[in-house]
């Protein structure tokens, strides 16, 4: 038995989500109907980051064990030409059978796009979240530096989860303006804002109310230094509303 | 009665092209439904190029008449408030009469995208033709260089054409290597090239017609210089097949 470990990239508008649900496509499941169709086996596929459906990924790691004797290649190659073409295997490699896409990560990174500005473009709303009212850049930078650290992160945490631990050690937390974006050849000059963040690990729908909380703040319907508060609260309602999924791309995780 | 004339953009990813067809979505459908919902008029909207399906726009310009007594920037405003979102109104502003967004143009331009790779990314897809045989850039360039000027590009014109005459004049063609595309704040390192070309107009399919048969020439099926005889022959037989609609993008139409 083989592990094998996949970086992958998908554009998650068509999609519900990582996780298999029942008659609905999801990355998890085309995944594995695709893995079975080349190898004939029916593999688990385990993913670094269970995203909600609507969010994209730019590096989510994922791995499966297999007996085939087909090599690293010939797998991305087969599994390219089989899946949509918004599920794309960056690279796969064999890895050893400890590895745990989820457990072995030390640093997960997400950003999130905030159109902040009138119209947007017919070719970014699938990637930005619009949001028409100027915010105050400031203010969200400074209750931003409140969530960099280890803290219970429980208000930041969405409906039906089942962790053992909302702790979670946020390394960091950046507002960054940008004035233009480029897509393609394309450059559409505007207002937009760009939130990174990193942490060891994230509970459900963390990084979407963060967003969601910054942008409260940036309207000026909450104090940053509320933010502190909010935190140890570990209380849902206290926090800001969940932003949109569709502005929302994982990064990149790092393994030792 | 005034004229209005508008600057919109469209990812034609969903569409069937500008044109009205029975039963199917198109932009020009689309555009005049919305106009008939904030006007209470039917009019008909005339646009600059009849982009073919899945075509995108950046700069595509159309016009209608109304007597609606709404000024130009509560047109722009109902009308993105009501469209769909891959289809953006960026400009309206009040033209004369006597203005007609296709014969009055002096300059049109495309650009087509190529990835020029075996892996392509799962966000570029929709915007990119992937051609994985490396393709020869400097003799793709020395065919190019004989299709600017006055012609008649009767070789590269599509089935079913109605226009009265097919010589056009090309003021530029250019073939550009990129290493890198951005999307969003993303940046994918790889081989791409960018064709882009300029003309007084253009017939039926003829943008597609050129790369198609310039990505020939790359692959070294046609010698670039056979590109002279492909024209003077005037037969649609000689030239390479139409490449795919998605990596074209409609960029900017200039008047006068």
């Amino acid at each position: 038995m083989k592990k094998m470990k996949l970086l992958i990239e998908y554009d998650g508008t068509a999609y519900h989500g990582w996780q298999v649900q029942k008659n609905k496509p999801t990355i998890q499941k085309i995944l594995e109907r695709n893995i079975l169709a080349i190898t004939g086996e029916k593999s688990k596929v385990i993913g670094a980051s269970r995203t909600d459906a609507g969010v994209h990924a730019l590096g989510q790691v994922v791995a499966f064990k297999t007996q085939s004797m087909l090599n690293t290649e010939t797998i991305r190659k087969a599994l390219n030409a089989t899946l949509p073409y918004d599920i794309r295997i960056r690279e796969v490699s064999e890895v050893d059978d400890t590895f745990h896409p989820r457990y072995d990560a030390l640093n997960k990174s997400y950003f999130y796009i905030i159109a902040n500005q009138r119209v947007s473009s017919a070719f970014l709303y699938r990637y930005t979240w619009t949001v028409q009212q100027t915010l105050e850049r400031a203010l969200m930078k400074e209750a931003a530096r409140m969530l960099i650290g280890t803290h219970d992160f429980s208000s930041f945490q969405g409906a039906r989860s089942s962790v053992k631990t909302s702790v979670r050690e946020v390394f960091s937390l950046s507002i960054e303006d940008l004035k233009r974006i480029d897509f393609m050849t394309a450059r559409f000059k505007g207002d937009f804002i760009k939130i990174r963040i990193e942490a060891n690990g994230f509970l459900r729908h963390m990084v979407r109310n963060i967003v969601g909380t910054l942008v409260e703040i940036g309207r000026g319907r909450i104090a940053p230094h509320e933010t502190k508060d909010i935190l140890e609260s570990r209380d849902r309602r206290r926090a800001g509303p969940t932003a949109p999924a569709h502005g929302l791309f994982l990064e990149k995780i790092i393994y030792k």
